[in-house]
């Protein structure tokens, strides 16, 4: 009697043994433990061994492993810390987002794709997925530097500038693009933003004490949990990466942090979830589409542009920093995730873009999650820690 | 575009905040945080509100829970607490599945069901669930007392016990009793007792140092993280229950748990992932079954003999210890779970058990398991912690 429980805790023992031994494997290699993992995803997963398939178990714990990863990442991270970086972010997201869009297009237009199937393309390599770059500043205790503040913030406006993209890129796929949707769309995620960074952070601050009066075991980190969850779940149904979410969630908490031990705290919560999410994110490749003569040659040309895109276009935003923390916020920014695929599944669905078209997509995923960590530590590793008062 | 990730957060967040808060209205009432819990899943599911179903991501996060708790509750336990309490232990369980088995079978025949469907009844109240009274014990600081040790290891050995029951009456369902493989499951659950509590203990000892040469982040905590994944797994796969995997887990790491602050760290994993397991106990109930006239007095006779059977049929086992810990030890036993459901749904699929019975094992799961909690805060006041060295 093979029952449901026995068969969650199997997937689950497989995709977190193999996480951790991949993560062990990679450190003493000298690589981010997360190049492991992804890779333990890629083997496991349907592409070759096919022991683990992306189904709602899995998916469920990584949606918590993201979801924690960006709360930890939050947790450090405190409006005013924002605000001092807030200009360059700005620029970093524009030419993050302008760039890869309009390169992506370039490339598919000249390989012969129409022009809707081309600004597909580009937009799906609009988003950042900032998880991997959090996970390796993380784990090489760079997650305070001011560079990384930049790649967190930038990462913040990318995903609301990302939104608009496939507001307007949705709109050219089903013939029309209604300017009242996208003015809406635009406003209500920025008004979710303008609330988490000026009003949210009060609320806890102020709501201390009635935390502290709570009676059930660990009450600060149950309140701080409850509004992740809630948070994450607000920010996904508007339209905004879960991730996004948790990290204001995480920013709320800022300056009660310390009060609650809750970055402690959390920390079990991440060695024991976070795994998860990158494991998914390589079982969700099945890298045995690209076994097409052709598209695998196209596919590396849109992860080059993929890549050269963003290092270009955030380094630009970030110039006035320097040129050595303008790549390191460009790299930063290289890794990209969902959001593209997404974007590209929505092309599908809308007959736009083709099966090929959207393996290229899951190429770029594949490669720029695996190519940008092992560079991260020594771009960041002359990165300024922040406030510098 | 109701995403994946959004469904499964909002169903998370739904549920921890009802648990959360009922918890802490409980704690309030100066009842024990489960029964709110338990309850809060009772009025979110399909019984009254029908917010929340028990599905995969649901059941997932609540199998982690559940051997969360389970290995926290091991980490507690060396193996000579173990052996102390030995004796009592397998006379508590003894009477704790004669009295039950018989007590049930003897109502449900006097009501006039067949042999066997009041066979299967009996063994149905024979399972202890162990993890409401460990949750009550742990979250009162009383999880150290002898009783508490006694009610820990009666219920293994009940589990084991329960097994056999169910390949008897399961035999007996389908017309024949196999003394063969009945012989054969008692093997293989004999042997993974044994190897759990003479080797596996000895491997962590003697494994710490290679442990603690990991490079990986929290390698104890990882590494006890995977154990506890494997050995749930594992004992779900031979027949017991995952939580008594999840208990030898925590057993293994007893003696080094103090070093590597495993109690400290599991704490967080805890305070977020057991209330679902309490609120999924709740939510699995449709109490809608039993607004049929007669099927609830029935069932409230069943509920009766559960109780009753268990407490005398333990406390007889415990009667050396004196008359008060020995109510203890019986009320401590008296929740039922999963198990008993799997031992009616397995008659229901043989065509034995009807569905007005299994309705009524379903009320003795809620009724028994949001009974208890109250009384055992009480009961366990004045034991003794042990070891009295």
């Amino acid at each position: 009697m093979p029952s449901e429980t026995g068969r969650i805790l199997i997937e689950l023992f497989v995709a977190y043994a193999a996480a951790r031994s991949a993560g062990e494997i990679a450190t003493r290699l000298r690589q981010p433990a997360v190049v492991g993992e992804v890779l333990a995803g890629v083997l496991l997963g349907p592409s070759l061994l096919g022991w683990i398939r992306p189904d709602i178990t899995l998916e469920t714990v990584a949606t918590l492993g993201a979801i924690i990863l960006l709360f930890q990442a939050g947790l450090e991270t405190r409006v005013s810390d924002f605000a001092r970086v807030g200009r360059v972010a700005v620029l970093v997201a524009l030419g993050g987002v302008l760039v890869p869009l309009v390169g992506g297009y370039l490339l598919l237009a000249s390989l012969g794709y129409s022009v809707a199937a081309s600004l597909f393309g580009g937009a799906a390599l609009v988003a950042t997925s900032v998880g991997v770059t959090a996970r390796v500043l993380q784990d090489t205790g760079l997650s305070t530097t001011r560079e990384a503040r930049i790649v967190l913030a930038a990462a913040i406006i990318d995903d609301v500038l990302g939104l608009l993209v496939l507001a307007v890129v949705a709109g050219i796929g089903r013939g029309s693009v209604s300017i009242l949707h996208v003015g809406l769309v635009a406003l209500e995620a920025a008004a979710f933003v303008a609330f988490q960074l000026f009003v949210a952070p009060r609320l806890i601050t102020h709501g201390a004490r009635y935390v502290e009066r709570l009676r059930i075991a660990d009450a600060p980190l149950s309140v701080a949990l409850t509004i992740l969850l809630g948070l994450a779940a607000l920010a996904e149904a508007s339209g905004l990466a879960s991730i996004v979410g948790a990290f204001f969630a995480g920013m709320m908490f800022a300056e009660t942090a310390d009060r609650w031990s809750l970055e402690e705290r959390t920390r079990p919560l991440y060695g024991f979830l976070v795994p998860f999410f990158f494991v998914l994110a390589g079982v969700r490749v099945d890298i045995r589409v690209l076994a097409q003569p052709g598209i695998l040659w196209q596919g590396l040309g849109l992860v080059a542009v993929a890549i050269v895109a963003k290092v270009v276009g955030c380094g630009f935003g970030a110039i006035s920093e320097g040129w050595r923390p303008a790549l390191a916020v460009g790299f930063g920014m290289v890794p990209r995730g969902e959001v593209g695929l997404i974007v590209a599944s929505l092309g599908l669905s809308l007959g736009v873009v083709t099966g090929p078209l959207y393996a290229m997509v899951l190429l770029v995923t594949l490669v720029t999650t695996i190519v940008a960590p092992p560079f991260l530590p020594r771009l960041f590793r002359n990165a300024r820690f922040s406030p510098e008062v």
